[in-house]
């Protein structure tokens, strides 16, 4: 079975780290399996590279190390849809103001000419869940994206296959790190100010954290949840949402003392109409297990109808457990390849 | 695709609400596209009941109600090696004196005539691991154990599915229901004496405690996660086992005081000649991941090279979700007849 070739879309902190991981595989001995070339990678702002004979990760690597732009010039779109490749891994960051686009009009692309897409970023998810899969259903392609939600930790891998059978019925976690953190050190008495800029150093927040705080990318997630796993047919818009707003390390040592703790927390469940979905700041006793996500942490719970209630849990993360959804995905088709 | 054909061994309390869930299965809209039969039931004790067109749910669950025996006298040794079924459901009760027999006899007989096996008994996995799991490979059949360790939360399917290509490095976790129960209520000042009869009136503990408080149970579990997961070759008797002994209300308050818990621990971690692993109890700082599983909840982290750490949480299991590991198992087949 010939290689899996992959046209990488963007290359910011988890596509380096995903090549790295590639770059280092020998070191990892459950990857022994995964057969994967490097047709392509393209960038917003730093040029393209690509090679039909395959790019090999330390040459890419070493390329971004020590130049600004890599050698051509393409943008994503026209790789998506000129270049020779399997599996199109979209890399690129989520624009909550362009509605998941571009990232929408790759994934499209390239569903349309029968590639699989493996999406690391949520905007695809929470904004064209259903035309996208349907596209990809009439294709007889894959569109898969764990990395979209708490990083590589294997949620809608769940869906697929763990806990198969079941119905969802509930879905809550937290699920936004940014605000986590923030939370956490404005508990140790950290201003909002100085808590963000702890968070920017950590290499958790961005430059501008509103999308964050405000409540956006827990939404975002929370409806990328909701599509692909309660078969909800939401927009992030949708999404009941409560962010941080003026919340400080006053009101979180008063919750303290009452031995409670404030965390953003998202929730979605069925109604009558469908599944409605909820991002709000919630004040919750210690003994909770929401309650106990420190840092950059996260965890869901699952209320299904036969298994019941399974909570899943990621302690810290970093950018490995980020690049693994991506390879989570790629064994997904590479099972059905051998299927 | 034919309906597979089930031969139960064993109608304890899981295999009852495993029938019950096929006989309500209109109320359960995931399980639509599970395709049974039973074809046969086998007790220790109470008659066998076979019927190569099918036995209906409700039939079994009346005959159960109504009258002491099954209409029929056959062995499940006999049973597995005469009956045509396609899958031996193995749910007889685990025999730790037994060393996992005679369950593994079971086992071993359906995989030689090249039929499937779900076992909700852990003592095949944690006596005979290897030996079974060449012998399905050999013959093409699967040999499933999800409903063995925390009930039928996805544990041995994440390392099947959502875990791929990661190498697990370490695996910790409180895995005996009865212990925690039992400790739980010691914390709220019971006697152990008073503790064991309020997990025996839960439904949780045995008639004979024994087995789970001196640390067994939980030894055979982490035997068959070392097994299945880490590619180990052990036998429960190489776990090293520390019971509860004669801890009591006052070393558990006396840790309260100090803001801990003390918890039966269950640890495999890779060595250098393989895979050691332990059970003990341990005291716990409150904030500590493990030290916040209260009564039959279970909890399980993984360790990975490339992941991280992921903790699965299991709160208020009942036997449904027991049976769901069964189920789990039956789509696992069924994914594999249509791939």
């Amino acid at each position: 079975m010939a290689a899996l070739r992959l046209l990488l879309a963007g290359f910011g902190n988890v596509g380096r780290r995903f090549v790295e991981i590639l770059r280092d595989r020998a070191a990892y001995p459950g990857l022994e399996a995964l057969d994967v070339s490097l047709v392509g990678v393209t960038t917003g702002r730093h040029g393209a590279w690509t090679d039909p004979a395959g790019l090999t990760p330390s040459a890419l690597l070493d390329w971004h190390h020590t130049r600004d732009r890599f050698p051509a010039t393409l943008d994503t779109l026209e790789a998506a849809r000129t270049l020779d490749y399997d599996v199109l891994v979209e890399l690129s960051p989520l624009s909550i103001a362009g509605r998941g686009e571009p990232a929408i009009s790759h994934v499209r692309e390239a569903l349309a000419r029968r590639r699989h897409v493996i999406s690391a970023n949520k905007g695809p998810v929470a904004w064209a869940y259903r035309e996208l899969m349907d596209l990809a259903h009439r294709n007889g392609v894959r569109f898969l994206h764990e990395a979209t939600v708490m990083d590589g930790a294997p949620i809608f891998n769940l869906g697929r296959h763990g806990l198969r059978g079941n119905r969802i019925l509930r879905l809550e976690g937290i699920l936004n790190s940014t605000s986590n953190v923030v939370l956490c050190e404005m508990e140790r008495g950290l201003s909002l100010e100085e808590a963000i800029a702890k968070a920017q150093a950590l290499g958790i927040a961005e430059a501008d954290p509103s999308a964050d705080l405000e409540g956006w990318d827990a939404a975002v997630k929370l409806t990328a949840l909701a599509n692909a796993l309660m078969d909800a047919d939401l927009k992030p818009e949708q999404i009941e949402r409560q962010g941080m707003g003026t919340l400080g390390p006053e009101e979180l040592a008063a919750a303290r003392a009452r031995g409670h703790r404030i965390k953003m927390v998202c929730e979605a469940s069925r109604t009558d109409h469908g599944v409605a979905g909820r991002v709000s700041m919630c004040e919750l006793p210690e003994s909770h297990p929401f309650a106990r996500t420190e840092g950059a942490g996260s965890m869901l719970r699952f209320h299904t109808d036969i298994l019941g209630k399974l909570v899943v849990a990621e302690d810290e993360p970093d950018l490995s457990t980020t690049a693994y959804g991506v390879i989570a995905d790629l064994f997904e088709l590479t099972q059905d390849r051998q299927g």
